[in-house]
């Protein structure tokens, strides 16, 4: 094993979340290089050059001036995406929706199909709230059928369901019909929270239920925005819901809990709105090149996803732990295995669609760590 | 009443705040011109430019990666301030902090002196907590005694007390030693929340109480670092409070609450430490100026501060909306009166330390307003 990549690999340990990139290059001390991300799932193509031209320029003034309200910035968005402002709430990244969805609104069983996004298990179980797990299965590819999750909520008493669509990690996503006749079902459930994070990424026709929430009294859909936009580090989502439950929640939350910077990415978005589309459709385009390519490397089992990343299994008997420190300390290559994700373990790979060239890349190296160093036959 | 400034005034109706300049200046409507704001009490000399240059070449990479969670940019602040790590949690502007706080921490009634920062007064309010209001007031320079806030928890049966130090908007200020006997008298209240927000501009001695709440249970000090860094865009802000009430606070809030280009800031302020010494001084010889000033204006009384602003009161039959419609129209100053401030009138003015030409410039337009278009006698 040729250690180019020196990453203190002990950063792994204890802990639910992939240590950042920055963190991992300043491990390798003063012979630090970059790495490359296949972890974080960001749209590769967004923000446009004329669109981070215009923030920079903006940049000075926006963060020396108080940022606008909630509920100003939440028309601003909805006029963007078309959504109706009375329903619209801006959160400071879902996390931040996520928590105070724990503290105000959820009410306990609750159900989280798994593996899924860590917050929505870790927040409630912190909070000390009843959780039932209801486990995504391999061999129908992680997907969820209504009825199932119907009758296991039924089975469960749950009082809220939360349900991320398309599912993060596996990419399993249900449909518009689907998820209209999984909310009809379960009209008279406390709370459905819908986490749309990665619908954009899909190709089904217009997916999203958004519009449904400013109806359904028990309906939360949300969205975070930083990935798809390209800008995680801005800290930007927002949820959809009923105006009587939008009013709730802006009651509760900070009411500039918005910086200036998020605020000014709203501010331009629309000026860059057909540069977002293009950009959507190469992500797109880039998952299924992704998919194509991981089938191609022999042992690997890799499932349908419908968001801009790709669930996979490794072969049997390989250590998830060994291929990620190889392909990070011989190749430069950050992934994630899912060994702390509730439902899933370190044989699975959520692996990031990046542009062709870079997915081959990783893929050719997968290749020769599994076939050649570790010598695994199909 | 010559305008030159057209803006639209309805814009200060209904508001517990003073319209943002962006939204004021937007409404002037093709004929913008930039106004001067004397409401926002902000550094004027902070971020220096070389720390300017070094967020803007900064700026992209940090929006385009995760920022680090918050126990981690806790401790970049605590080595910055010379805290306990352990102490200290990390919030998304002082305004996330007081939700938290009144979501989870704080248990009624509670106790707070008015006038005071409107969120202190409107969240508990609206969460439905019992208020007991104490009058801080005109003829004692709005200072409050320890004896007298003893006495009023004690009568009150109050639980929580909110503590402004200095308070907003009157900059009356208590000293470390009246704190710490303040602090030693209610050492069996469950609760109690000092707001150190200004005291950066404050030219007492070590004026501080934050390495106290590292050891008193009951005791939660915060200070918004948004308007002292001059970068209020950013939303930061930080609490000290005893090591089991940080655990507790940190779980709470959404690990990742801190934007990236936040943290970027507290990354490179170490660097920037003996500049931001230089602007904390020059800022507190503004405001001795401003209050020189003041008391220059026949029939305006002045009280005196340590914050970055000054507390004045208009002469009597004087109406602060008309002086405030003024200043804004004819001169493009933004001042903030206090009409829609809880134990406070539209006759007092919280007028912010800038610049001594500014200040100079403000008070000529306001002796001019007063004496020669409304022609006010002292």
């Amino acid at each position: 094993m040729t250690v180019r990549f020196p990453v203190d690999i002990s950063l792994f340990e204890n802990t639910a979340h992939t240590p950042s990139q920055f963190t991992l290059e300043r491990s390798m001390g003063p012979n630090a290089r970059q790495l490359r991300d296949y972890c974080i799932p960001v749209n590769s193509y967004f923000p446009s050059a004329a669109m981070m031209k215009q923030l920079t320029e903006q940049f000075q003034r926006a963060i020396r001036f108080y940022p606008a309200t909630n509920q100003q910035i939440a028309r601003q968005v909805a006029a963007c995406f078309g959504l109706d402002p009375d329903c619209v709430v801006m959160f400071n990244g879902a996390t931040e929706l996520l928590s105070w969805l724990d503290t105000a609104l959820v009410t306990d069983p609750v159900l989280i199909p798994i593996p899924t996004f860590g917050r929505w298990t870790d927040v409630p179980k912190a909070s000390g709230r009843k959780l039932v797990l209801c486990q995504r299965e391999q061999h129908v590819d992680f997907r969820l059928s209504v009825e199932q999750i119907v009758s296991t909520v039924r089975h469960s008493n749950a009082r809220t369901l939360v349900l991320c669509n398309p599912n993060n990690p596996t990419g399993a996503c249900l449909g518009r019909p689907e998820m209209l006749r999984l909310l009809d079902e379960l009209h008279d459930l406390p709370l459905i929270v819908i986490d749309e994070s990665f619908l954009d990424f899909s190709d089904l026709p217009q997916p999203s239920v958004a519009s449904e929430a400013c109806t359904r009294q028990n309906l939360v859909v949300m969205k975070s925005l930083g990935k798809n936009l390209g800008l995680h580090g801005v800290r930007l989502g927002y949820s959809v819901s009923h105006p009587d439950t939008a009013a709730r929640l802006r009651n509760l939350v900070p009411c500039w809990n918005i910086n200036a910077v998020a605020e000014m990415v709203i501010h331009v978005l629309g000026d860059h709105l057909a540069e977002y589309e293009v950009s959507r459709q190469q992500v797109i385009q880039d998952r299924r090149f992704l998919s194509r390519q991981l089938k191609t490397v022999d042992g690997v089992t890799v499932f349908p996803s419908q968001a801009n990343f790709v669930y996979c299994r490794l072969p049997q008997h390989v250590s998830g732990d060994e291929v990620r420190t190889r392909l990070l300390t011989e190749h430069g290559y950050l992934i994630r295995h899912c060994g702390n994700k509730l439902g899933a373990d370190s044989s699975f790979l959520r692996v990031v669609a990046r542009p062709a060239e870079e997915s081959s890349d990783l893929v050719a190296a997968l290749k020769r760590i599994l076939h050649r160093d570790l010598a695994i036959s199909a």
